[in-house]
């Protein structure tokens, strides 16, 4: 990673605000337009979410690796194939991003730009369903990275949209998502109350992941 | 494949954990969203599964094969391309993997753990479906692994998409699945004493795609 | 291509009968399952027929060229780049398949084996939607067998995903799966009657592609 | 690009005019068969023009580029990657093309060939969509041209795709398709009024697109 931390950093805010814009933006229209039918409301999430993925991992990756998520920062600092110390910048940068996101989709369409959700998201199934969804998705990381490179982007937008609807949270997945969305009381919402379990949730399916890995995909291949 | 056999029956339980949680958790999601509407909640299954066993298959594949399903595991080793002292090992661990990613959506979703299906699925046309589809996916997966082995990860994800659709069964192909989704009494089961019929179907189609898949891809050229 | 000429009847007749069988049982499963809502069921008609054709043209691809269809295969003969001597076979062939693809459907649904569908699809603008169907198909073809042959498989499978929407007869765009079709009076059915007229316009697409690619993909350079 | 510029012209005016042949034939279909769910329309609106892009850029990409917007060719200029001389004969071919498309659409649905849209489009949130609309869009471009050539057919795919759901204009982001729609009264109409706002603000995404790719990948190394 050959490139300057600024650039890296600006890339990240970026694909972050990107990826939050199009998590509320297409879950406030699917909302609007489904009738009422929370399933056709969520599908209107789901693909915007999964595609806008791949695009952003594939023309952000060469510059900053496209995390857009600390958990993904923090899991490649554990496996020391990220410096510690760019860490907590990645994370702001993260953050920053994702809440010029969500605000973004709500200038888009004439909503108050400051929001709180009301929405409850807690519970021991949906702890669960956070520490699985973090545990699959770094995972789905972490074995393309060891086997497969050239399939993070789809990998990654494949695998969310799955975890949208096989995970009882609809998986967030992702500390900055998570906080981002507790500032938009629309249907991708969380209240800012249940914001920290999912978080823990996602810290331990993290840790999870990263111990997995190591023996599922050893670093002794180079690669295929 | 040089990865030790313990290594392996780790990725098949695991993976298998995972398509399971998948097409048992997005059943329940989309059975939960879609206002009775089946064909939406079949759309919210779908589409997950298809997603989910692209990602599996590109992070396992390396590793065990991602066979998730005795059928598969059966075929290859039918074909002389895998052990056939290693086969059972490899169905009980898909097997014991398909059955802790049941339990893993039961517990996301907050209903009981142990549970046994009431959904009667019998009959000719479902059995004749279950060989159809079972006959298909072996063949994509032959005909792959002949001429473009790259694209089965690809390949599989979207040939279960269609047969979730075409087939009347919503295509099982999976005497493993069959066997877990037994034991769920949610959109995707089916009654355990369904089951056996389903897996005898399974199996003859198995045997006529590793028959046909000689004519069609004769082992005579390396691969293109 | 150097396949014997039995094996790649084979594999077209086989191809052409999957492509059917999802074409019509997925027909029949949108219908049956969408409560009436016509685009809900056209969208189960649509991704499995747009994913069946990827997995298809994947596997029979480097065998028999994957036609599937006459119009492509008299394309091809046109171009001079398919024998004439067996391009009858080859309809042949995509026709018989194509109505065992039917029946299977039909069997898999405990439905009558023999049907005639009574759904009309006539008049300018569907003869219209059929010329421009079969055009934008061929042109997809020679577009990549020129310039990006390895994207064959999955341009074909997005462009009949949209050509499904887009033209106002949901893009029938091949004979074979017109007389096929015939033979079914369910959700992807056509009166007999309306078949000629449906097949006269394909050819002329056909035609029309076949003229065009001359000028727009020239045969000087030898592929990228 | 050494193919001549007639047959380039020719590849941007066929292209866009399949194009919008996709984008106001699969709305009109959408539309007609939703039964009054706007998610639904939105949905059958959204997949095909996502898949006939994806096509459309594999075959027609190696000939023009693709470009099917004069705020993609603008860009291009603006980087000094094309040749400022055709810009202009490239957005009339690809005005023109978009032209034929809604009216070859208006003909296969057997409508009035000649329609002005009475649809409102506008306001300050609709402006700053399609202001993030283009401006994705260009860095979508970009961003693969810069580090991933090989994968612009399906990112701009799957970035229309997500930019349907996620803006709140649905995503025009390109002024040959915006007058092109005005001429249109059906589902993905806007009135001639409001095209001209639309126009405006995917300029001003344009240039910022402009501006800030040279700053996230910088033209220093030729690509990965």
């Amino acid at each position: 990673m050959s490139e300057p931390l600024s650039r890296r950093l600006l890339a990240e805010a970026l694909g972050t605000a990107f990826l939050l814009a199009t998590v509320v933006g297409s879950g406030i229209m699917g909302a609007k337009l489904a009738g009422g039918n929370i399933a056709l409301a969520l599908l209107g999430n789901t693909l915007p979410t999964g595609a806008v993925l791949v695009v952003l991992i594939l023309i952000f990756g060469p510059v900053s690796g496209a995390h857009f998520n600390p958990a993904v920062t923090l899991g490649f600092a554990l496996k020391r194939t990220f410096p510690w110390k760019e860490a907590g910048l990645y994370a702001g940068a993260q953050i920053l991003g994702a809440v010029i996101g969500v605000w973004t989709a709500h200038l888009m369409f004439e909503l108050p730009l400051w929001q709180l959700s009301v929405t409850a998201r807690t519970g021991s199934g949906q702890w669960l369903a956070e520490f699985i969804a973090t545990f699959g998705l770094l995972l789905t990381i972490f074995g393309c990275v060891a086997r497969a490179p050239m399939a993070v982007p789809h990998a990654v937008g494949l695998y969310i949209t799955a975890a949208y609807w096989f995970t009882a949270s609809t998986s967030f997945a992702n500390p900055a998502v998570t906080i981002a969305r507790a500032l938009s009381n629309t249907f991708a919402g969380i209240a800012p109350a249940d914001a920290p379990g999912f978080i823990l949730a996602q810290a331990a399916g993290m840790l999870a992941a990263v111990l997995l890995q190591s023996v599922v995909w050893p670093a002794k291949r180079a690669s295929a």
